[in-house]
């Protein structure tokens, strides 16, 4: 057998393999990242990697992963009060804060405060209740948390148990949790950190129940920190991810407040106990704000999954294993079935945040709309929203987990990067709507959409959306790629997307067809529903990033790399489940060999992105601190990080492992006989008392210390 | 607004409707539990039950989601101790010692000791070899590790860089790490146990190589535990999970061993250097052993399966969420897309154990074989047990998520107990090949297999998968469904295995043109490979499900039922992706419609299943000591246990978050002035300076301890 490691040595050549995939470049990577991120991000981005560079003590994580949940907390409130006093001297504004805190994925616990405390007070408190919580809460005086979500009760809010009760003596709100189930639970910084929560709880005056109202109640001394009287306050404990969070829980039993505590913009209660409804919450507007935060899901799910991408990219081209062509072995970014898997991802990426500055931009118009008193395009938005979060989650959390399987063994060490991300950005497929729930959401709105394209002209909708469902029903055959080639289509933007029209509009109008015409109930369509969601916002994810292609001119040098990515989105979404095209029917042109041909022209374009897929991620803009990874290092130093990373842990401390092992195996210590075996097999080694130094000082550390 | 929860009060009512579920049983869980897993299995099982009921303070694992990963490795080494006591005793046997780790999920420090040090000095040492190290290994007086992966060689041994020389001078070997990428990695045991190496290196004599040999390496002082010099040594660092192993490096800076420490079995090296080949390793013995790795992580990853269905169940089972039917709310597992999510990961469950019976004894029928030189069964073995293990440890692992998410946020808790074991079980997919790589194993045989069948009879292979793709040839138009209904065939245990033999033969014969008529390459046929393994494995797990099934009459009670988890196995594989269907063609009867009615079938199957679904999961047999889960317990107490379980994390004792509070924010705490707010605010809080303690000692949580 002729082995490579022995005819030459093995130096794995990580750094001069990535410097290699760079060479072959054909576009402006800056001028790439300029398009996909946007200038705005940028600034943001630099201004965070400067504050984290310039203190590094303070952070710089790359110790994370050994903490465990007390360190992380510790580390997380460290530079919550940095942060707070940066935003406090006026040396950052709010929007760079937030890009520092999604920059450092490191949320700390006071999130809640800023992101829903102090915006329920501005937009539900008087004035006075400004001056009395607002105030201090923008300076940091007090910490508010939100408390709505109950242990028995997640999304469903009508189900809250907590009660507020007017107690006309003494000109008190009563708060109670009736049951252990009421126990306000989930609540992020309650854990530790709040001293106020804004409770969320059915109002009760004079027996009378009035609905869901918030209430601002203390809960910890300022002093001292201890909880009041009957408030039963702590954290929930370890999760599988987010432990930078406290989320916390908090059950009252009988605890008073002042009737001055309810938040009063929307009901006034008097010394008497009159209550007077001062407006209705438009809920449309509750629907906008919905919209809102699933825009930034979207956008925060498609930056997250730029590391892992970045990450496995980078490290399958430098990880060579076998033989296939010649002598030398072959970086595992060369295999087909890695390429199939990693590329689409990366084509996604991309799509996630180009998408996203036109689906905000449709976002504002809509507002605009709003405010002006025209609500057509808030149902769409509504629904596009809600489907698009599902997608952009989904793929985005199996997507890293997919980057991390790539990686093969190592990508399961901590060092990899993917496991802390992977457990903190879980949420994002259960929180702000179960993504299964949402699709729901998505679906009625096209079922609803399917119904109107039979009423008369003038009197339907005219969304975008409506207007396709009115051009592909299931009566229509004419076909944009119908005449073509497969590999005109499959090249052809316009081509792929028609398609993607045509695929949601067709299970739009079957499924709504068998709801309406064949009477199916809603609960036996859901699982038909998932999928209809799934269509439709893989149509949506293509046209919004089209949409921002259609920007560029294409002689531009990104053009085509980005155009293909394109191809490559929509491709796989096509073929994503190619039982869904069959059943289009040849009518659509739409047979076995069209789409093998498909899945030809697939493998094809993700070929294509093969020769360009460093510098790709690489234009995606993230450095080395926010990658905190051994393997997606940019340098390509991936081994001597590995090893410099290893030994730092703890059990590797001097006499941390013995220590360990000998307490624990006292009867077993016993045997221990080094006459037995240790004198005849170690001839020739030396003893040394000082060897446990040896790790550290050794000449190999001292090799790749050298290197780094 | 009426709201439920003011008409009456919400108690969540758990105990009661989980006793409800069971109240409907049909058949006897017990018999069901003996036909499952086994009269044996649940023998070990109450073994493992009575050992940790009578030990908690060492086998409890109820505290480990709040360890640290060094507490953890203490924990693991503390249990290891104790079994050892036990086997060396007597009071458990070796059978019931693994049976105990399995069942503690927590396999320790001395794992590969016993799994692989151990096994390779009983086949590779020679009896004087025996002595110095297989005995004091067996009596744990030396401590050893199986040092083979390196850093930059994974899977691929032949990459293997790591020499072991022989110097006459001195009558040793020097065993030397030429570069940072062959430092031994991953190597579990070497952490911080392991006192010696079974290393695999490139053995080199008077500068001929010989290939790679394992010679024992002597890595740390047997007294002092610390390591011998030249030998850098220590823990790889923190890893998604599987912490409780001390995986670890070692790199030898040209340390000397005794020419004795070559294990002597296949070769002899006399004090001259003369080296002699004793025998050739049959290549064929190695694939039986893989196959039998291969056999038991199958069974492994379905009774893992069954604990995240167990607590899935359960906990969907009491959950309630919405108001379709009327005032009451329902429990989440009454809608059908959670019973689609659910209901068929069951099902594979009980496929999982049910056929792992029947593979066993086809492994042992083939082992018996080549004892008596027959190797016809092995190669179909092998490729089966390949494909086996990559679809039941992928359909585990992403099982085990989906029962997470169907949790909703509390699935997201450490105490629901899904995390941990995901995050432990996740090497599963990687280990023992790799599940893509594995894939191209079993697509080997086939392919293969389909060239044969063009051979004159005879000369032929004749073992079942042969005999299959013989039958199912591309021009085959004999297919026992055709004229058969969709609700027949979805009934049918034999129809059901018909279209799935059809299915992969289809797949075979098509790859295998391709690749030989086509010239296409074995790169780009390996995303196709994919596929083609998971339908072939669809097809085995239900053909040796059934074959479990038929040892019953069907006038058992247990048979119904069981039947019914076969169809739905079986329908679930058919319909993963319709395209596969779809593609396989109307000349077999397939259409839209017989697509679409079988998939209503699949439904129907599903929502038989709904109505035993509690009963099914408790006749898996898992007692909560193996859940280790709030939501998954047997009584239903589920929120009582999740409370108890919060108020036991560190940052809930007292003072621990004012501590952190307080320590991190020393610049922020000037700013706290309860002038500001609290006076104001807290009207009636009566100030207690005792408060720290009403956590523990409150109202509610003396009012759920009594009922737990």
């Amino acid at each position: 057998m002729e082995n490579p490691s022995l005819t030459k040595p093995n130096t794995a050549n990580t750094v001069e393999l990535l410097a290699k995939e760079r060479k072959g470049c054909s576009f402006s990577t800056q001028a790439m990242d300029n398009f996909i991120n946007g200038t705005e991000w940028i600034k943001k981005r630099n201004t965070a990697i400067a504050i984290i560079r310039k203190n590094p003590e303070v952070f710089d994580l790359s110790q994370v992963y050994f903490m465990d949940r007390q360190e992380i907390i510790e580390k997380a409130i460290q530079i919550e009060a940095n942060v707070a006093e940066l935003l406090k001297d006026k040396k950052i504004t709010q929007d760079e804060a937030i890009a520092l805190f999604h920059f450092l994925d490191f949320g700390g616990p006071y999130f809640v405060h800023r992101a829903m405390f102090i915006p329920t007070l501005e937009r539900q408190a008087n004035e006075e209740q400004k001056k009395a919580f607002l105030e201090p809460a923008r300076d940091y005086k007090i910490i508010g948390c939100y408390a709505q979500t109950e242990m028995g009760h997640g999304s469903n809010v009508r189900g809250i148990e907590t009660t507020a009760t007017f107690v006309e003596e003494d000109d008190t709100f009563e708060i109670h949790s009736p049951t252990l189930t009421s126990t306000k639970w989930w609540i992020g910084t309650l854990g530790i950190a709040a001293t106020h929560a804004c409770v969320m709880a059915q109002l009760i005056v004079k027996g009378k129940h009035y609905g869901l109202y918030p209430i601002i109640v203390p809960v910890r001394d300022l002093k001292t920190f201890k909880p009041f009287p009957g408030v039963n306050v702590g954290d929930i404990g370890p999760k599988m991810g987010f432990n930078n969070v406290d989320n916390g829980f908090v059950n009252f039993q009988k605890v008073k407040v002042s009737r001055f505590n309810v938040l009063q913009r929307y009901i006034n209660i008097s010394r008497t106990g009159e209550v007077s409804l001062l407006k209705d919450f438009d809920p449309r507007v509750t629907y906008s704000t919905m919209v809102f935060v699933r825009a930034t899901i979207i956008n925060t799910v498609g930056r997250e999954l730029a590391k892992s991408v970045t990450i496995a990219s980078r490290y399958t081209a430098v990880r060579k294993q076998g033989w296939t062509k010649g002598t030398d072995e072959v970086p595992v970014l060369d295999y087909d079935i890695v390429q199939y898997r990693l590329i689409p991802l990366v084509a996604k990426t991309f799509a996630m945040l180009g998408m996203s500055h036109e689906f905000y931009a449709q976002y504002e118009l809509c507002i605009n709309n709003i405010e002006s008193g025209d609500f057509s395009l808030l149902k769409e938005m509504h629904a596009v929203s809600c489907g698009l979060k599902k997608w952009c989650s989904d793929t985005m959390i199996y997507g890293v987990d997919t980057c991390r399987h790539l990686c093969g063994g190592h990508g399961f060490s901590s060092f990899a990067g993917f496991s802390f991300s992977f457990n903190n950005l879980y949420p994002h497929i259960i929180w702000e709507g179960d993504n299964f729930v949402l699709a729901q959401q998505t679906a009625r709105y096209l079922i609803k959409s399917s119904i109107d394209v039979s009423k008369p002209l003038g009197s339907k909708p005219a969304d975008p959306t409506s207007l396709l469902l009115n051009r592909y029903t299931l009566e229509n055959t004419m076909f944009s790629w119908k005449y073509k080639s497969v590999s005109q289509i499959a090249n052809d933007m316009d081509l792929l997307l028609d398609l993607l029209a045509y695929r949601f509009s067709y299970f739009t109008h079957s499924l709504a067809k068998k709801i309406h015409i064949e009477n199916q109930s809603w609960n036996d369509s859901t699982v038909e529903v998932q999928t209809l969601s799934t269509v439709y916002s893989e149509y949506m994810i293509c046209m919004y990033f089209k949409r921002h292609i259609n920007k560029l001119s294409s002689t531009d040098n990104i053009y085509s790399p980005i155009k293909n990515l394109y191809c490559i989105t929509a491709l796989s979404s096509l073929l994503r489940n190619t039982g869904e095209l069959y059943s289009l029917g040849s009518a659509a042109g739409i047979d076995q060999n069209f789409i093998s041909n498909l899945e030809d022209e697939l493998m094809s374009a993700i070929k294509l992105s093969r020769s360009q897929l460093i510098p790709l991620v690489d234009s995606l803009g993230l450095p080395d601190e926010k990658l905190n990874s051994s393997l997606g290092r940019y340098d390509g130093k991936v081994y001597e990080d590995y090893m410099s990373r290893a030994l730092m842990e703890p059990l590797n401390r001097k006499d941390s492992g013995t220590r360990i092992r000998t307490e624990q195996t006292t009867n077993l210590a016993a045997n221990y006989d080094s006459d037995v075996s240790t004198l005849q097999v170690v001839k020739a080694a030396r003893f040394d008392e000082n060897i446990g130094e040896s790790l550290i000082n050794s000449t190999l550390v001292n090799v790749f210390n050298s290197q780094t």
